[in-house]
């Protein structure tokens, strides 16, 4: 049966908040630790990235975290740097927390050089990329960010799979608006689309993932545990060599420059995904105006937004507007949980003991 | 009738570069900026990018030179800059020359501060961008580069185009075999796409580029004079939003932060294609040592390379091996020519006097 919006229950951000920061601390992990984690996941909840948010609270982190594959008083440090460039070991801590951390260095190196780029590796799943790329806006400066995952995604052209869906989040500064965030797989899509057709009762189009005899996939439930999921581009007629070239770069930024390998050797099942990142800012006046380069960009997006829809297209947006737009109403009113994501929070707060009022 | 391979003509490189060269200084452009030229030119050439070689340097180069639409004594100029950043003026100067010394400062740069990045405003067509990307391999540095075109490729869901092909080109070094090299239009297929496969007598396939009613564009003759060519992934349900994204990423780096205005406010005609740029460069040992990277950078190329191919697919390749394979035999049996670009050749010679032997 599909989950329609009607069985959805509301609740407040803050109450999820407290609840994510509460779990983490009763697994062993430090209070500023916890707070920086449980933000990380709000934050993609807020601006509508459900697949990356509270629901995945349980299997990708507290599992993890009480096994011992992540570790929880990880004691991660800069293994090497220069003026503008660091790579961290994370010791197998929470991805979702060194992440901040290293988003952070870099931010600071961009403040005396322009910019700044951090790798991380021995890392653990960071949830959505989007989240670090928009750190650096304040600051006046663009943001980038990217992590490799394990191997899900076919080569172009290939029958077995060698890469993640791994993901570059780019965000930018505006004077006015929402500002310019791409957050996106490079996979044709990322696994937790399967998950929102599933959800929505949807078969999933041909051309995103494939079975073994590369016929296509088009029961959602099945299009992640196929373990093939294609390039963006989906073809190599539609050039899906870019989708399998960009998700290289992403490995090489992340896996290799870190040191720790790209994702095709990363052990990954929910609790203890591996990974590795690549953080970067580039300081906006290092190049030109700040202010001028804001309102250029303001009306930039506006220019997108205006452009006429092609037919059964209620409007074009800009990458970052749909982010924008959810985050005020989910300040307002709280963000929408499936039944059982609550049944899965009760679940927790019943196990750790922690009050939950939903 | 479709062009075979049969009345193609080999030359060698050195006569094609040195032909080059000589036609730029008679349009006026001083020796070194028209060596420079050349060079990015012919080494498109050697590459198998012959869409952006020496079949474009009448039409998209000396007429704009000889018109006065590129400046042949361009007194291109850093700006602005810090430790690792720069904008440059172009000062209409042409793209091919600018662009290598752009990316020359980005390595100075990085050399030491451990990365640089420079934009480039006001600038002249450039060429192929995965030339540029290649610079800083030598000094064992990552390369990228970038640059905004003008208008032809529709935003995701949109029926006007408001965005360039905009390519993004990314080079790795290895330590030993064909070095990583990615250059991939953001569009789905890039405008030379069009014209191979014109070349060949081939129908375009549909999710490349649709008329003014939005219905697919399947004569490749038109791909292009459509002006609507479309993003990465072709159609929403595919993710076309992530081309339209990459596109948008690309035209900020090299239009907005330097200043010059995204691809939507550039004329654009052959011979006077107005464009902005962006160069960067990261020193591999500023991460992590230097010799492992490019170990591990060599293995994983290979691990991609070996993949079991899909049915009907000859070999999983790693993106550069194309490049790499084609230098080889070019360097060695001449570049191979269409009769139309050698009957364009021989009529440059004849018109500036210029020695040719084909």
């Amino acid at each position: 049966m599909a989950t329609t919006k009607e069985n959805m229950v509301r609740v407040p951000q803050q109450v999820l908040r407290a609840f994510a920061e509460t779990a983490f601390q009763r697994t062993g992990v430090p209070e500023d630790d916890a707070r920086r984690a449980a933000n990380t996941l709000i934050e993609a909840d807020l601006r509508g990235i459900d697949s990356h948010g509270i629901s995945r609270l349980d299997r990708f982190y507290l599992q993890g975290l009480q096994s011992g594959r992540i570790n929880t008083r990880a004691d991660w440090k800069v293994a090497q740097e220069t003026a503008t460039t660091a790579r961290i070991d994370a010791d197998r801590g929470l991805g979702l927390m060194v992440g901040t951390h290293a988003m952070e260095i870099a931010i600071e190196k961009a403040k005396e050089y322009g910019c700044g780029f951090v790798t991380v590796g021995n890392s653990r799943h960071f949830g959505a990329s989007g989240v670090y790329a928009t750190q650096p806006l304040e600051h006046d400066m663009i943001g980038i960010s990217m992590t490799n995952t394990g191997p899900i995604v076919l080569p172009a052209g290939g029958r077995e799979s060698r890469l993640g869906t791994n993901p570059i989040a780019v965000a930018v500064p505006v004077s006015s608006g929402a500002p310019f965030i791409f957050d996106a797989a490079t996979s044709v899509v990322s696994a937790g689309k399967f998950e929102t057709y599933h959800r929505q009762g949807k078969r999933a189009p041909e051309g995103w993932a494939v079975n073994d005899d590369l016929e296509p996939v088009t029961d959602p439930a099945r299009g992640v545990t196929a373990r093939k999921i294609l390039p963006l581009g989906s073809d190599l007629e539609h050039s899906s060599y870019k989708g399998y070239g960009l998700a290289m770069v992403v490995d090489i930024l992340c896996g290799i420059l870190s040191g720790m390998g790209p994702g095709l050797s990363l052990g990954g099942q929910p609790g203890a995904f591996q990974s590795a990142h690549f953080f970067g800012a580039w300081r906006v006046d290092a190049f030109w105006d700040a202010k001028q380069f804001k309102e250029m960009m303001t009306d930039y997006l506006e220019t997108m937004r205006q452009t006429p829809p092609a037919p059964g297209v209620d409007r074009v947006m800009s990458p970052g507007d749909i982010e924008a737009e959810n985050k005020a109403d989910r300040l307002k009113n709280g963000v929408p949980l499936y039944p059982d994501v609550v049944e899965n929070l009760k679940d927790i707060a019943q196990r750790m003991e922690i009050e939950l009022k939903i």
